[in-house]
């Protein structure tokens, strides 16, 4: 389905900054586990087209198909998250 | 403390489309809960400044101080987040 492939493409793409399970590595980067599936993706397009701009992730938007959009942000969208405020 | 102080502001200004425990309620909204404060940080200053097009985060980042963009970072990132991929 389409986060399981998902879950592959960020584990080869994304996971270096974001993290194997979307808690991300740098202070810069932000977390996506459980982010809501239609923003990402349209960061993602945004990041591809250059609306938005950030020299990682242009160069690597640049690479990824319609598909592969959707399933990462299936794959992001399907991490259970729970929110504990202070 | 800045996330205190953060969350208040954030309830006032941001809490109708990121939720009030930073858990958004509209599909194009980013989850806002644990997120990295620095990021958050760069992201309202983009805003601010216009590196970042949105038009409703335009406007109200428009109208964030610095310190207020610091204790709002602050507060998203207080928030505890645990995290379970399916």
């Amino acid at each position: 389905d389409d986060a399981a492939e998902g879950r592959l493409k960020a584990d080869a793409a994304c996971s270096l900054c974001h993290g194997h399970n979307g808690v991300s590595t740098l202070p810069n980067a932000p977390n996506l586990a459980g982010q809501q599936a239609i923003y990402v993706s349209e960061q993602l397009r945004n990041y591809r087209s250059g609306k938005r701009q950030n020299e990682v992730m242009n160069m690597i938007a640049k690479q990824l198909t319609d598909s592969e959009i959707t399933h990462l942000a299936a794959w992001f969208g399907s991490i259970k998250v729970t929110v504990e405020t202070p």
